[in-house]
């Protein structure tokens, strides 16, 4: 893990970028002294990690006491894609405008990214445990619920995941859903245009956890209110604290 | 009004008891001079407000600094019940036993019990408003959800509310349930024995507040897990302070 670049924010939270191999990742970690319980923070997989949106999350949640880690996995965010991904993407788009179903393409290339995401994040977790600023319990909090129920699956460190179903889960991980029994918070965009509502219901109610909690808000996709983002701290205090 | 008993707990909190004609209540208000906003705090009909849940609500609640205040409206907890509530529950339990579909024995007694209910909670939130140490907007928060939609119809005093989907709403308050555009906080347990989860679902979704908050946790009727008493408290504090 090679530190790139390193910025101290004015909550004395310090900000670095790292490369490890080919991945490219951001370490947020707290002005305090102590070791801190890392948060794996993924993100929808056509965005970067430098996304204002994921930033502002991860930043929030280590002025919380949290070292917060991002990456972007192999075609996700600013990463080259391949020609599959790219006909995938067009395909996508042509449909959409088409007004024509798109479970197919998406299950096309989601499930792949997701099985390519998994063992650099596992690589990035090996790595970031290693440092002497992170140490206890990890959580995962992120818009991408493929990757995270994936992970929760294969990954017995991830101790509690906040998920938000905002994006398209493919069926094998809608499947292992109920392979997940670790704390669960489980967000839902009532009137997620992209997102059928009942399919996300069906999602919340198949994952094994037996402790699990639905927030649902009124609004589309993007119109997360600001008061989930103390509640999803409040989550992972409880769990990882 | 009278004050018939009071009892200063060991947080500063004073709880007492008082009648307002044949209504017979109780509140807490919070150790500080200041003003408090007022929640009104109602409970399952059948349940008398004396009830341990119901109490330790209301003093946590008072102790985030609010004035709570309760009734056993007319023919809810220990006052007397008409004939024909006394023989509508005792259908109620042997169709229960039976096997049978309840909802239309619900619907014979809760509705009119919403009716009767309804403006004895007026009264008592009228003379409330005169005592010195309450102010400030009013807040409704309670697990008789049915009457918390009619008294958010009728009463603009009612600046938010907190419901809990845990028992039979008539039809009535349900087709009203669009006339409700106050904040709200919905909450409910996902695996509720005697609540069809799809209702309630379908009565978060008919509200017509812009912001309403579903928070659905894992478990039976009585097993809400206690952290959702904060959780209660942040969304008052959000609209009441």
């Amino acid at each position: 893990m090679h530190f790139t670049s390193e910025q101290r924010l004015d909550d004395g939270i310090l900000e670095r970028e790292f490369t490890l191999g080919e991945i490219p990742g951001t370490l947020w970690t707290p002005g305090s002294a102590a070791p801190a319980p890392l948060i794996l923070m993924a993100h929808n997989n056509g965005l970067p990690k430098a996304e204002p949106r994921l930033v502002a999350r991860a930043r929030y949640t280590a002025a919380r006491g949290y070292a917060v880690a991002t990456i972007d996995a192999a075609g996700c965010g600013d990463r080259p894609r391949s020609a599959a991904d790219e006909q995938a993407r067009a395909d996508l788009r042509r449909a959409m405008q088409a007004g024509e179903p798109v479970d197919e393409i998406f299950e096309s290339f989601i499930g792949p990214l997701v099985e390519k995401a998994v063992p650099e994040w596992q690589t990035t977790l090996d790595a970031l445990l290693e440092l002497p600023e992170i140490g206890g319990p990890v959580g995962y909090s992120g818009g991408w619920t493929a990757l995270g129920i994936r992970l929760a699956v294969v990954e017995p460190r991830i101790a509690a995941a906040g998920f938000f179903a905002g994006g398209y889960v493919p069926r094998a991980q809608r499947e292992e859903a109920r392979q997940v029994t670790i704390p669960l918070l489980f967000l839902l965009q009532w009137d997620d245009e992209g997102n059928p509502r009942q399919r996300a219901l069906d999602l919340f109610d198949a994952f094994g956890s037996k402790e699990k909690t639905l927030h649902a808000n009124l609004g589309g996709h993007t119109g997360i209110p600001s008061f989930e983002l103390e509640d999803g701290c409040r989550f992972l205090d409880r769990h990882l604290k």
